[in-house]
């Protein structure tokens, strides 16, 4: 019904689904793309490969815990890690805009080949182009990425059964908040700290350790709720998500409170859903808990059957309420 | 010297240069990125894979001959190509201004689509982010590709030759002076169309046909001049370039003298130059000749051991000049 893009179809939530359902996925009519996962899965002269990409508009472009760079090569590992793939090497493309200062590109530049380091991958090709001042915004980052997926490892949504245990990594929320608080310049007691990360050496770790993984998916743009939606209605299965066992920190409930966000619904980087089977929960817990990553993760709900496609909240109360997707213009240009 | 981009940082010319040296080539140092390939080649699961990237920012989206959709795909298609590689996959990532209409979008998907079906790749991946009205430009569009590097295929500056000659596959600057006649509102008696094409299918057939290529790179940014000058210093090899033979049509020879640019240095999207040992460029142009992407292909000069790392241009009264680069601010944004 939109004659115009508006912000929302890149919020993540329900403008943007709409827009990949009715017009990108049509155009470029393929399995791959149908998929919808984090990463695109193929083989290519006998190995199998994953394929992935992101655009990254943040603002500002630093933030407390991280920065544009940062977060374009951590989003870009993390979505590759969601295949069960290892990253190897990314792409790194800059469209800046005429004026940008040159050590603000170089602080930049740093934090993005700190990162790749830190992850054992390199930065081997890119692209720089400059927009003419009023026509971009700073400074955006495309990176695209190539890992090798083992064999035998095959974790998307189509690969989610009933009764599989679902895992967070850690608190939610932290990402979105810190963008938010820092540009409305709001002060809280304690600085909230972006959750930018790469959790690529974790998802290795957990194939290492024999854990069965289903699928995997990062709670960026939309956050847990509609990360979780679109997972149930990839699946056709439905999801019980227990509010009081997702882990949000205190000082973020709080900043959520006064900005007015729902922490189900706020972006993270270095977050994410693990789908486990229930004889591999306990382990893979454990696991997660005994790495700095992982420490506060949590078994957050249960795939079911019933509820085809749909997330139930079961609140402290013990009242269920079904979780929908939100337009998207609540958090805009977090990532 | 700068402390800020200027437009001329993204203009393939020597600011453009100097930025990459400076301050990406240090950040990511690593043998693939100091190649200055069109596509980074590695070896990934014992197979070799070629990888790319490039935005496109091009003003206006639609322009005669093309739009930002073609070319996109096009563009990463050709610098796939330029490292002898096979396309297989591209993702897609936009950058979307609040405000643009959807049917724009629609045209452009639409074109991105048909350009990638005719190449015989499929569009894999994407992202669609919307910034703000006035912090984007309508659209922009990053592609990555890979492509599968055959074996013994070893195309690149390095494998350059003194006696090589040097071919291209058409008159230049159509891409270039399309786009800033349009731009301008200039009206030439003939409409002056883009070259943009996709010329995989050119080189793949000169491998077929056994043809060696010593080196591939297409004639984007910067035109012909810069790019000749950037393999002359990767190889560290003279070229002697014949300006009676670089094939320019009359039209565009033309609208340069109007709009004030040297043909030598637009920019085109279907446009290579090919670096070949002396015995293989008659076979190599009349394969050329014989394909409609290649009907006006032309020898244009020639690899010496002298003048080491740069290009002389022999001018049609037997005087000779050395090219320099240009700063790089004659054409913005034309891709
Ligand atoms: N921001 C960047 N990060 C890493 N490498 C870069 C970056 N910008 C350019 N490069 C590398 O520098 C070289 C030159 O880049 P350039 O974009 O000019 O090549 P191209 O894509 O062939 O040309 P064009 O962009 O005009 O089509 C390439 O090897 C490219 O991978
Ligand atoms: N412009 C596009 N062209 C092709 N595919 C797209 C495009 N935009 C999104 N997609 C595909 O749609 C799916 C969802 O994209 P999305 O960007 O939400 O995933 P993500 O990268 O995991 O999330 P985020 O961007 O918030 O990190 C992915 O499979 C992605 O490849
Ligand atoms: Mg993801
Ligand atoms: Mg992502
Ligand atoms: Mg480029
Ligand atoms: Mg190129
Ligand atoms: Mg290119
Ligand atoms: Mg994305």
């Amino acid at each position: 019904q939109y004659e115009h893009i508006v912000l929302a179809h890149g919020g993540g939530g329900r403008l943007m689904q709409q827009l990949l359902e009715r017009l990108v996925q049509p155009a470029f009519a393929n399995p791959y793309l149908a998929a919808r996962h984090d990463s695109a899965v193929f083989e290519a002269g006998g190995q199998r490969l994953a394929f992935t990409t992101d655009s990254y508009v943040v603002k500002p472009l630093f933030f407390p815990g991280g920065d544009i760079g940062k977060l374009a090569v951590c989003g870009t590992l993390n979505d590759l890690a969601m295949a069960g793939a290892k990253p190897l090497f990314l792409s790194a493309a800059l469209i800046i805009e005429e004026g940008l200062a040159i050590a603000d590109l170089k602080r930049v530049l740093d934090s993005m080949a700190a990162t790749a380091k830190a992850a054992g991958v390199m930065i081997v090709t890119g692209d720089t182009k400059v927009v003419d001042r009023g026509k971009g915004d700073g400074l955006f980052i495309n990176t695209a990425g190539i890992g090798l997926v083992g064999p035998g490892v095959d974790i998307s949504p189509a690969q989610v059964r009933p009764g599989d245990v679902v895992l967070v990594n850690g608190d939610i929320g932290r990402h979105g908040i810190a963008i938010m608080a820092q540009r409305e310049g709001l002060a809280f007691e304690t600085t909230l700290e972006s959750d930018c990360a790469d959790v690529s050496g974790l998802v290795a770790g957990l194939l290492e350790a024999g854990v069965e993984l289903h699928c995997l998916r990062d709670l960026t743009r939309g956050g847990l709720a509609s990360t979780l939606i679109e997972i149930a209605q990839s699946a056709g299965l439905g999801i019980v998500l227990e509010e009081t066992a997702v882990p949000v920190r205190e000082d973020v409930a709080g900043a959520c409170e006064i900005l007015g966000f729902d922490p189900l619904y706020v972006a993270n980087e270095g977050r994410f859903a693990a789908f486990v089977p229930e004889a591999h929960a306990e382990r893979a817990l454990a696991w997660l808990r005994a790495h700095p990553l992982g420490e506060n993760a949590q078994a957050i709900g249960r795939v079911v059957a019933a509820h085809g496609g749909a997330v139930h909240l079961e609140t402290a109360f013990g009242v269920g309420r079904v979780l929908d997707l939100l337009s998207g213009e609540q958090l805009p240009r977090i990532c």
